[in-house]
């Protein structure tokens, strides 16, 4: 049996929708900081309990919606190469993390309250 | 082929994320409002654009994140019975739109900024 998910006493989290797509949104940024960390692609799924295939997919989704790409991976070599983050990379991620504490801030109370109208946990 | 999706010049939206869940969201929101307006499912989901099956689910899936229901619907009769937005549903709506368009207001010149790193159209 699934555990039930609790709503409340999450940190909420913003995404900003530009008309029907992310360009990017928490989970890709987290995805891309992983690999800032780790070096590699792979590394950073397993970080995150996803795929490699799911990984390299959100990577390469990311990528095209931006100007430049924000993740560069090197083929060959030992370990099959690894991936870095790019310094345009580096500066729309702290963009947007700017962004999303932003906004996040500024309907923090606003967010508490809405909470209130919230089942304890999900129902059927 | 499919037109190419500008990203810029859309309005852009903010969804709030509770933990890994969206409670409610501006599709979510759309759907009920038009509800609201057409007194039913059928109606409402063609003016979105989707199917009958699609729009039932997401209601059903919204109604249970919240302690009441947000659309009550009314069985058989003339036409198979309506649906109408609860009070309840109604306020929620209120809130929540209240706090999309403080977000969005708090990170509008951000998202400006942040435009320019995104492709004018999504490559590959």
């Amino acid at each position: 049996m699934a555990r039930p998910r609790k709503l409340k006493k999450q940190r909420p989290q913003v995404r900003i929708l530009f008309g029907s797509v992310y360009p990017l949104g928490p989970g890709k940024a987290s995805l891309i900081e992983a690999v800032g960390r780790t070096g590699s692609i792979s590394a950073a799924a397993r970080e995150l309990g996803m795929s490699y295939r799911r990984a390299w997919q959100l990577i390469d989704a990311t990528n095209k919606y931006f100007r430049q790409p924000l993740v560069e991976t090197a083929t060959g070599g030992r370990g099959g190469g690894g991936a870095t983050v790019t310094s345009f990379g580096e500066e729309v991620l702290d963009r947007f993390r700017t962004i999303e504490a932003k906004a996040v801030a500024s309907v923090d109370r606003d967010i508490t309250e809405f909470e209130r109208y919230l089942a304890d946990e999900p129902s059927g």
